[in-house]
């Protein structure tokens, strides 16, 4: 257990587990590819409630009640929360799961949140200052696309980089010591920012982020690419994911080879390319959290992968930021897990 | 170095220490009466800059510059930098110190985030995970105002039990070891939800979560009142600040000779009370930063006072949910300060 070079926190091969993990998917993400991968696929994009708002919250409460319950416990077992949305002032969160009673820790790195959120988890987890954690995300497409961009209802067209805010949340309960996915490292993301300004072009601000690290993250471990059966990046969408690839083999990361096998994106595989309005694919803190809960440890589970590198992608605008003509400063968290026997 | 009861870390009397900190403080603040606690008294509220929002990114990064200049490091030197603002998607924390590039963490508990990053700091330096963290947080009157209320040019008329937002910033490096402000212990906060639903009654939402964490911390430590010499909250400003005495009255915590003796809040102390426009008190995520590595922390060095918790208040609205008309959950984190010789 110990700091490994610049970034990344190395907890020991069998000392943090995710114990159980919950995935509550919206309506078009349970049309998508990865639909039995989800333990709840809804069909109504406001879950029996009136507002898009309250449906997210709803969503992520459920998320919270059915980790719990794969777990065996209940919300008083729990020792922290900790979590995020993309809701301003994480209203999805702390208005969500009000009713847990139990002590929170909100975090923000955008769609970069799921990994911020384990990594925080884990140090808590691995040093004994917790036992038991709840860690989640949600996110909306509605409630995302109004904050971001504009409201869904202006039904304005997108260019085809424009990518689709994943309607969904899940949750994981990481304990200490042995489980089937083991948490081995957490490396720590730094800002890097392209100029990019259009909320439109989020893979294209993001890719640097996760190229800077995954490299970091490779280098502070001394491994290489060879070493994960597969790096997942959260949401830079296919043509996010496209100048990933080319930024990893230009900076030496791997051949080009590796790199197309090894290394994809949630937001790439989460939708059927031929979906109505996915575009360049998904985003979103959910998106992340829906694929690497649902689809990533489902295979895991299977045998089909041992380790894997999770690097999610958070693009840092915000309404007035991007009103105001700032850039989109973007941030990669990395968390490498490991399949526990 | 333990986990105590339901909710507090305990770091040990000498593995923390705050090494330096520093105050960047907006003209309402430099007219108060800590006016001379603060390292920078700005005239101007645009702090230079085109934009309220870019000036209150300046402000954090000149706050992050200070603290480090006063350590005797350079960016290069921290671990990771932890923080946080009121602005949606935290854009003053990501926008403001993107050019340190460093791993960064982004937190969010609304005005309680100064006690939440430091608790993560804490952790991360208690446990060996990082050597040096910058931690700290902004806020700004007009960037709040016109996200939680209604623009500042509108010119809108408040009621007396309305605060105002901080303008200012403020950053502590936390080491380990010895130094003279020991971060011993963080107590992490639940949420509360006693049915308020005014952006302008803020103290009273806020109350109860303070008198929570107070009491939470006192139990799990086996601590009282007495055991320090000041009790300080984040921003209840002198209406929230009545209410919180009575409660921990009520609730048997101490008598009303102590409380009225011992607990105060940064919000009630930071204005003078007839200065324009700041009605019941302070409040904002830089309330209790400025006054805390200001005023408090300045006292402890004149050996004033050897031991105090600061238990930061966060008020986990949004516009959005504002307008939906959703009640205010929130939350109090609290970290003991103990002055190291």
């Amino acid at each position: 257990m110990a700091r490994l070079g610049r970034s990344t926190w190395a907890f020991g091969e069998h000392q943090v587990a995710v114990k159980a993990v919950s995935t509550v998917a919206g309506p078009w993400e349970s049309r998508g590819p990865l639909s039995d991968a989800f333990d709840v696929r809804l069909d109504d994009d406001r879950a029996g409630q009136d507002t898009w708002e309250r449906a997210e919250q709803a969503m992520f409460r459920q998320a919270c009640d059915i980790a719990c319950d794969k777990a065996g416990i209940v919300a008083s077992d729990v020792d922290l929360v900790i979590g995020a949305d993309l809701n301003a002032q994480l209203t999805s969160f702390y208005i969500g799961l009000r009713q847990l009673a139990r002590p929170m820790l909100g975090v923000y790195s955008a769609c970069a949140s799921l990994c911020e959120a384990l990594a925080v988890a884990s140090l808590a987890v691995a040093t004994g200052f917790a036992d038991v954690v709840l860690a989640g995300t949600s996110s909306h497409n509605s409630t995302a696309e109004r904050q971001f961009r504009y409201p869904t209802e202006y039904g304005v067209q997108r260019p085809p980089t424009a990518q689709r805010t994943v309607t969904g949340a899940g949750a994981a309960i990481v304990t200490r010591g042995r489980g089937m996915w083991q948490i081995t490292h957490a490396t720590l993301g730094e800002i890097t920012d392209f100029g990019v300004k259009s909320p439109w072009e989020m893979g294209a601000a993001m890719a640097p982020a996760a190229c800077d690290t995954i490299r970091q993250h490779l280098a502070d471990t001394g491994r290489s690419l060879d070493d994960y059966d597969l790096v997942m990046t959260g949401d830079l969408g296919r043509i996010g994911l496209d100048i990933l690839r080319r930024l990893l083999v230009d900076e030496g990361v791997a051949p080009e080879s590796v790199v197309r096998e090894r290394v994809n994106d949630c937001g790439a595989i989460i939708y059927h390319p031929d979906q109505p309005e996915v575009f360049s694919g998904g985003s979103g803190a959910a998106c992340s959290t829906l694929v690497t809960f649902g689809h990533v440890f489902r295979e895991m589970e299977r045998g089909g992968l041992r380790r894997v590198l999770v690097s999610a992608t958070g693009a840092l605008l915000s309404q007035v930021s991007a009103q105001q003509g700032e850039t989109i400063p973007s941030i990669s968290h990395a968390i490498a897990f490991e399949r526990g026997d």
